[in-house]
């Protein structure tokens, strides 16, 4: 039982709050937390390109952090389909995650169709500005369903999946993106370099 | 278009896959991803345990990251009350993304009432042995509800609140939990040093 001349944990309410600020980790990390919002169709080179910018940001010594189907369609959203309202909320709970890793002072990059506008711009809208930075990785389908990595465009043109972006499903590309990279065009350590000039414009 | 002579995006499928793997964040971070996971009633002091431990683990220079009610209930887990499903809901969600911080390389500390011990177990069994470090808060309900820092025990006794954990709903102690700290008959930094010494010993 706590007594006057210990402190306990419960005598010490002022202890609750964080003391580790957000401002304290960036000072560790040397640079600031922020969200490279990667979007566009399926095959138009989302997870390479964020994977390949993250290679370089952590040479540079930076903390970051990749978001993506992989370790989040099948965790965090495992309860989640692809109809419209569980896109949404795909979405949504990428774009929260995305902000507590922000907020951990870590650079995280999110490589997800994301095909609707609004769902985007309501991440954007979690954030402060300058905080969430689109990336549209520009490519025509004909090209993402040439190569079709995932055979997942032959699937949709038989019908085997429906609701596919570009196919069956509408993508929306942004109005007004950070940055466009016509991934059918660069090499891809071009389309890394024009990230990487962004962010130091931006002064991550 | 992609040609030959320039290995766009769409030709480099090999990069797809990460290649900032969790060996090499921990390398850089000069320690391993964790998941410190506080559980007790309302009032025990996990939040303030977590914090205070943050505060001397930064210090340390280790990269850390708490989770608690602040910054998930209104976000992530906005779309959730507290039936016995949204807590195990939520309880599911905290554990995915404690895990992505983990594997980002980060000692992520979570702060969570988590009564239910099948909730907390199915955590425990998303990692690998070693990784998932259950503290349990313990402290006497009476102390608790003396405290009642928030409000919630005056609010759960007159019926305000329901299912409020320790006075309509149940909470589950640990069965073998990595540390009991009794937050009610300790020094906070002593308590601190508790969870310091086990991170030691589990060599994290």
């Amino acid at each position: 039982m706590a007594n006057e001349s210990t402190a306990s944990i419960s005598d010490n309410v002022v202890w609750h709050r964080a003391t580790v600020t957000r401002a304290r980790r960036e000072a560790m990390n040397k640079h600031r937390g922020a969200i490279l919002w990667f979007t566009g169709l399926s095959g138009a080179g989302k997870s390479t390109l964020a994977h390949a910018v993250e290679e370089q940001l952590h040479r540079m010594g930076c903390r970051t952090f990749v978001l993506d189907g992989d370790n989040v369609r099948h965790g965090l959203c495992g309860d989640l389909g692809f109809s419209a309202a569980d896109r949404a909320e795909n979405i949504r709970r990428v774009g929260e995650v995305a902000k507590l890793f922000m907020e951990a002072g870590v650079i995280v990059l999110t490589a997800f169709i994301s095909p609707f506008r609004e769902d985007r711009n309501k991440v954007r809208a979690m954030v402060q500005p300058g905080e969430f930075i689109e990336i549209y990785c520009q490519c025509p389908i004909e090209v993402c369903e040439q190569r079709d990595v995932k055979g997942l465009y032959k699937k949709a043109r038989t019908g085997e999946i429906g609701q596919f972006t570009g196919v069956s499903s509408a993508y929306e590309p942004p109005d007004a993106p950070e940055l466009t990279v016509k991934t059918a065009e660069m090499d891809l350590q071009d389309c890394v370099q024009k990230v990487l000039s962004v962010l130091e414009v931006m002064d991550i």
